[in-house]
C-alpha cells in the first residue's frame, strides 16, 4: 500500500549519467543495489547486509532513491526497497548489469 | 615508439570496480574515454577538447591509466593515449559501451 509516506522518486528520463555514477561510486550503495538484484523479494531498509548505522543506511537509500535505482514504499510501517531495473535499464542500457556483474569479480 | 619514459600500466586483472568508477565519475575524465572511444585514432594529451588546465589534465590520465581505461605510450616527443577497450572490456563487460553510451543521452 502506498502512502503519502512514499518519498519522491525522480522520473529517469530527467536522470544524469553524472547523478548514476554518483550513487554507484560508494561500496555500500552497490551492496545495497547488488543484494536488491539478487533477491527474489523487495528488501526492506533493515533487511540488508551492510555494516552501517541506520542514519547513514537512510543517507544510501536516498542517494540512490534519488539516482532513479530504486523504488521505496510502504507496507504498513516497513519501508521496502525494490531495484527500478525494467526502467533503468532503458535508460542507461548495461550499467546496471555492468556494475553488478563487476561487483562479482574475485 | 615505446621507450622508458612510458609509464606503468596495471594488469586489468588486478584493478578494482572501485577504481574504474572513481575514474569515470569524473565528467572529464568520462569526455577524455568518449572522445577516445569516438576517435579513429590515438590522441595526443594536447589533443583533447577539454577546458582544463595542462597539469589538470596530466592528473586526469594518470587517474585514467591507473584505472587500466587508457594506455599512453611516447611517439618522439608527443604523448598518445588509446583505449584499453578490448582488455577493459574482458575485465568489465559492458560497463565502458554503457558509460560512453549513455554518455549521449540528450
Amino acid at each position: 500500500m502506498e502512502t503519502d509516506r512514499t518519498p519522491d522518486h525522480p522520473d529517469l528520463r530527467g536522470v544524469t549519467l553524472q547523478k548514476v555514477l554518483e550513487a554507484l561510486v560508494d561500496p555500500v550503495r552497490r551492496r545495497i543495489v547488488g543484494q536488491l538484484s539478487d533477491a527474489a523479494d523487495d528488501i526492506s531498509c533493515g533487511g540488508f547486509d551492510i555494516s552501517v548505522s541506520k542514519s547513514t543506511a537512510t543517507h544510501h537509500f536516498r542517494v540512490l532513491r534519488e539516482a532513479g535505482l530504486i523504488r521505496q514504499y510502504y507496507v504498513g510501517t516497513a519501508r521496502l526497497n525494490t531495484l527500478r531495473r525494467a526502467e533503468f535499464d532503458e535508460a542507461f542500457p548495461g550499467l546496471l548489469d555492468a556494475v553488478v556483474g563487476a561487483g562479482l569479480r574475485p
